[in-house]
């Protein structure tokens, strides 16, 4: 089947996609401290490939509620599942639950 | 403000990140002719930079039931208001709107 194919492919990225909504009561110095924190899981995880990060400026409405997104690039699989369980990302993903409103992840085979 | 700096940005790109969750009344056969049709806007649009797709191999079950994504990119934030009204889109939107479950779309511009 070819969505299974594209879910092996061996030769693109695997992109990983998060979104943050981050609680009323979260100040504006704790939400910047976390986008930092993000930013430096690239220099502690050398299973990253590929990092960049906004927040959003669409105009259509229909962003669901969420503010931040961020864009995860691995080279495969494996890399993304040592990522997932590395110490520095479970720190930061403690730091980051009292804070969070709610999450969305998604990761795909990038596909043209 | 920094924000405010990173969102006008003028040498950066802006990512425009889309996630349709599909009915489950709508057949695999649809589904494939929507992205198609979607795959399809980037040789109908001259101002569509970049564009990639795929489908879910998350591992973490925080999809929030959203099955596809797709990361299209542009130059400018006056591209991205071109593309939205583009009749080509619009003809999209118009099949896409019948199958749709639900929607996420999220732009930023991509900061390091």
């Amino acid at each position: 089947m070819m969505r299974e194919q594209r879910s092996e492919n061996p030769f693109g990225v695997l992109r990983h996609v998060v979104l943050f909504a981050f609680k009323g009561t979260s100040t504006h110095e704790e939400i910047r401290n976390l986008e930092d924190a993000f930013r430096a899981l690239p220099g502690k995880i050398d299973e990253v490939h590929g990092f960049e990060w906004g927040t959003d400026v669409s105009v259509e409405n229909l962003t669901q509620g969420f503010t931040h997104c961020f864009l995860v690039t691995f080279l495969s699989a494996n890399d993304r599942d040592r990522y997932l369980p590395h110490p520095a990302h479970q720190e930061f993903v403690a730091a980051l639950e009292p804070h969070l409103e709610k999450v969305l992840v998604i990761d795909y085979w990038a596909n043209q």
